[in-house]
């Protein structure tokens, strides 16, 4: 089931993609219980399928990145948090900040979390808490990412978090093909099981510390391939099964 | 003006204190609006005066403790992200995760955002979207820092960012005595200013960042004497026309 935020016709709205249409929902997180609103697909725009109190992102985390970094796979995954602030839905602009002059793309798949999970016992609990799964690119200064040491600057401005087009809730996540493409070309080309630590254990290694709530992110880490974006590029983010994640690049003019 | 969040009989408001009373206000960032509710002080309790959207916090920000540390002065601050979910109020405890053996108090004086605020022209912008300043407990586990390097995982297990008691609006943050005390016994002392960056620099350095929001918290950094925290003590955040922040320490059992 594709689940998704949308607007139309001034009304903001979730729902569910069902052919050519958008059946309302409810809510995400209770999917079952239709308003018994349609849309036609061709009408909606996308928004970004959650607005997530907690961003959480995972370092390092592609055994084929690892080896291309010479790196030693790490014993347990390094964390960072994005800011809420950050996300943006599909077709917006990501916006180049004029503090950095190396603002690379990652294509990455994120989690979405369904229900409230903390200290879960088994994998089972685990599983029952997702969702389901999104396209997200965890825009990164990469120049900001180096000078700091800490990676929370250059990876917290204003659309560094696009995210979307919509949460795939029926899916293994284990070995699905995810690709970053910019202006057409393809940069990233991986599989989700190149992941050193799956979906199940993320979720509980950051469960474990902090308890996240419905709509919560958890961005699982990029393959190897990331490289700068300039004014004007298009960036696409595929994974099979869920869909493309688009947003064009553009100065920040604020 | 201090303002706080409150609970006395099942329920749940934000309020000034004004002597011996609570007077209840419709929300903390227009407080001018009394509801005409009173209630006495002594019976209500203090909970985390808000529930801010982003923590947003700041490495290495004392002279004095850099001088210890024998570290350079940075020429930027070092940000990171504290998660919501970590939020605790005055007099609740601060559970100790089993996966560290070193959990660090660091008292700190925070900013309390009251106004939107994104990539401000000037200063004059920056003073009116503060509301005020609060007590914070940026508890870290020491061990988990220096092994993960990134700071997130160390300083975002629940209960790892006490608040409070409550927010002084009409305050000078410019030289106020801040104080540590662990069961008693005095830890840290110092001067915010004693602050490499001040707190209108951090809020601007920021929201260039970020945007922020009503309620959003920005940590401005602890002084020297940081240390460890265990079962059974009592930790208080002393800051001259704030208040006392106080929190008690208990193993996580859950």
């Amino acid at each position: 089931m594709k689940i998704g935020r949308f607007r139309c016709d001034h009304e903001t709205f979730f729902g569910v993609v069902k052919g050519n249409k958008v059946l309302e929902i409810k809510n995400p997180f209770s999917f079952s219980e239709y308003t018994g609103k349609e849309y036609l697909l061709k009408k909606v725009k996308f928004l970004s399928p959650v607005m997530p109190s907690k961003v959480i992102a995972v370092g390092l985390n592609y055994r084929d990145h690892a080896k291309e970094l010479r790196m030693k796979i790490p014993d347990e995954p390094i964390i960072f948090l994005k800011p809420p602030t950050a996300v943006i839905g599909p077709e917006e602009d990501i916006l180049l900040p004029p503090e950095s002059k190396e603002v690379h793309y990652e294509g990455e798949m994120a989690v979405v979390i369904g229900k409230a999970i903390y200290r879960p016992k088994n994998f089972k609990e685990v599983e029952s808490a997702i969702l389901g799964y999104t396209c997200f690119n965890d825009v990164t200064a990469r120049d900001l990412q180096r000078k700091d040491g800490q990676w929370t600057r250059s990876k917290s401005f204003n659309t560094f978090a696009p995210l979307g087009p919509v949460i795939e809730t029926e899916l293994d996540p284990t070995n699905l093909r995810i690709e970053t493409k910019v202006n057409g070309e393809i940069k990233q080309s991986s599989s989700t099981k190149e992941l050193i630590f799956n979906v199940f254990e993320l979720v509980k290694f950051i469960s474990n510390i902090m308890t996240l709530l419905p709509g919560d992110l958890i961005a699982t880490g990029t393959p190897p391939g990331v490289g700068a974006l300039k004014e004007g590029d298009v960036v696409e983010i595929f994974i099979e099964g869920i869909g493309i994640l688009k947003n064009g690049v553009r100065k920040n003019e604020t």
